[in-house]
């Protein structure tokens, strides 16, 4: 369809979101500004305010139809979830969120009483991360839209980047991972017998509520931060969870340039979830290690370190080590005793290769 | 449709923008950060970092089939306006723009050397404000939109709002106005002809050059207010035009509870942008009033101020006086000598009355 001289055009999915970001930190060169400690590259920027203060900065959009499904996102957890996304954010650098401006798209389906309930929800995540929304504007759009920036402070020596892991390091998660996933699964299929049986549909979500509200409204891990500073501990390198495990674990061992091994039957998965996986006849690893949006952080800190942390709040997962195969940096021990190598968004079975 | 006991839902058409904004605003409730200094209700956000300065935070969005047309916006002119409309915001408070976020939300249309072009403009943008992106993404999204945050610094004290406009100052504007619209109207009539006559259509849009480059990558006035920096004198009130010159002026006397005076043929307006509206049989008042996205600066400034600043670079449009009705605190003295109130979305004559 193009005419004979029109440029040659290429399809995005041919370099992916990652290849994407590397067009655009290409086309927008290296930057020069003397306070900027971190631009694109890490899970906020950060920039000097003076006197040792830092100031991050993230934003994070949530589309209809691509990040939710109006269906079974209630408005008041959209609101929640696009401030705890952005809370993580700032979370996953070590730092105090502060200040947030909120962006709502809204399509012509949107009532103004659906407005006041996602506020309600951006209103109850400020309370629980004394954030303030210190901007906020609605526009037009064709599908509902939450775009939320948060700024966040620190001081310069207590922020923490995803490139400092060091050999020795152990790997660690807070929480439990791939009940966000599992919860997903179960709205996906309750949405699906809705449509099937219409009015006979008896739906039973009880069995999933933990999962559910995992997915629907996870918290970001802003106590966690708080307790590691009350201790006076700080980890090596930090990166909240909302890609996947695996993949978070990937961009550590790269921006450290380190290895990890990871011990599969380690992983802190809730019971809920791991039923969920089983009702549905699934791998529930797949679950924890690919599945994301569980905003838990990620995070390396010598044993030692450890000591000061309550053993309640983290699970170690793992090992930093020397990376004894670029091409493969993360393994995984699976329960079976077989150490394969992890990639970010899926095994990697030697067999196959 | 509705199942009986659904609450009732309103529609968003029935309390507008800004009735939605009271919305937010009262959902959130009053903001208690100390450090907050403004939070919503002006074109930016500002907030103290320490040592008298302070920091400004502003987003916007440009949404496909909303705020452009991909049919006549180069990507190029996309990614410039997306940062000059946030650039403008942050000037419009008298303020520097330092550290850009931009988030482009990609519909399956778009290919890579398309994002490309768009990062293209975004980098002139920063060259010509000096900003640094500091944090990008990319996310799926139904239709192109790009998403900036904008964070800008000043001496707190430099800082000028909307509400400060005092009885006696003289209303000012920079540049010329109505421009824009007339770049749209010549740019959506071309896009017509063009449909309708298909290759047989001969496009020339050399008469409206001017116009339509305003309209699709409209600098904002960032060296007006470097200027006044350098001449030592701020305005009392200051604000940028995206909805019209009457709609700003508005919002100026409603923050700053004063009226105003203008003299429509005192508007500056473009010989190009007359001819234009000239060309489509209209009148070119209600180009410069009510069409919106010039991204000049109005402000207001006593006479004397007024002589330390570069004549070229402004023009009086007006007088600020006390309110004699409150219904209608701003006047409009049209070229004929008649005095009528000005409304912000259009004119509102005594007669219709």
């Amino acid at each position: 369809m193009d005419a004979p001289d029109a440029p040659h055009q290429t399809d995005i999915s041919n370099i992916g979101e990652f290849g994407l970001i590397a067009v655009m930190r290409d086309t927008l060169g290296e930057p020069s500004d003397e306070d900027l400690v971190t631009g694109i590259g890490d899970d906020a920027a950060v920039y000097r305010v003076g006197d040792g203060e830092v100031h991050l900065l993230t934003t994070d959009t949530l589309t209809e139809g691509i990040h939710f499904d109006r269906a079974f996102m209630p408005m008041e957890h959209l609101g929640f979830k696009a401030m705890s996304v952005n809370v993580s954010d700032i979370v996953a650098m070590n730092a105090e969120p502060r200040y947030a401006t909120v962006t709502v798209g809204l399509s012509q389906n949107v009532t103004v009483e659906m407005a006041e309930t996602i506020y309600e929800g951006i209103r109850e995540a400020c309370d629980a991360y004394d954030v303030t929304v210190v901007g906020g504007d609605t526009v037009s759009a064709h599908s509902l839209s939450l775009s939320v920036s948060v700024v966040g402070e620190a001081a310069e020596d207590d922020v923490v980047y995803r490139g400092g892991a060091q050999v020795g390091d152990k790997l660690c998660v807070t929480g439990d991972i791939g009940a966000s996933y599992a919860g997903l699964k179960a709205l996906v299929r309750n949405r699906q017998q809705l449509q099937e049986q219409g009015e006979d549909f008896q739906p039973n979500l009880d069995p999933f509520s933990y999962v559910i509200r995992r997915h629907l409204a996870p918290p970001a891990q802003l106590k966690t931060v708080r307790d590691w500073a009350a201790a006076g501990v700080q980890p090596h390198a930090l990166i909240d969870i909302s890609d996947g495990l695996a993949s978070e674990v990937h961009h550590v061992c790269e921006a450290s340039d380190v290895g990890a091994q990871l011990y599969e039957p380690a992983l802190p998965i809730d019971p809920e979830t791991r039923n969920t996986a089983t009702e549905f006849g699934e791998d529930v690893g797949v679950y924890a290690l690919f599945g994301g949006e569980d905003y838990e952080l990620v995070f390396t800190m010598p044993e030692a370190a450890l000591d000061a942390v309550d053993p309640q709040s983290y699970t170690v997962i793992g090992d930093i080590e020397r990376p004894e195969d670029e091409e493969h940096p993360v393994l995984l021990q699976r329960a079976d005793g077989e150490n394969v190598p992890l990639q970010p968004g899926g095994f990697d079975h030697f067999d196959d290769e």
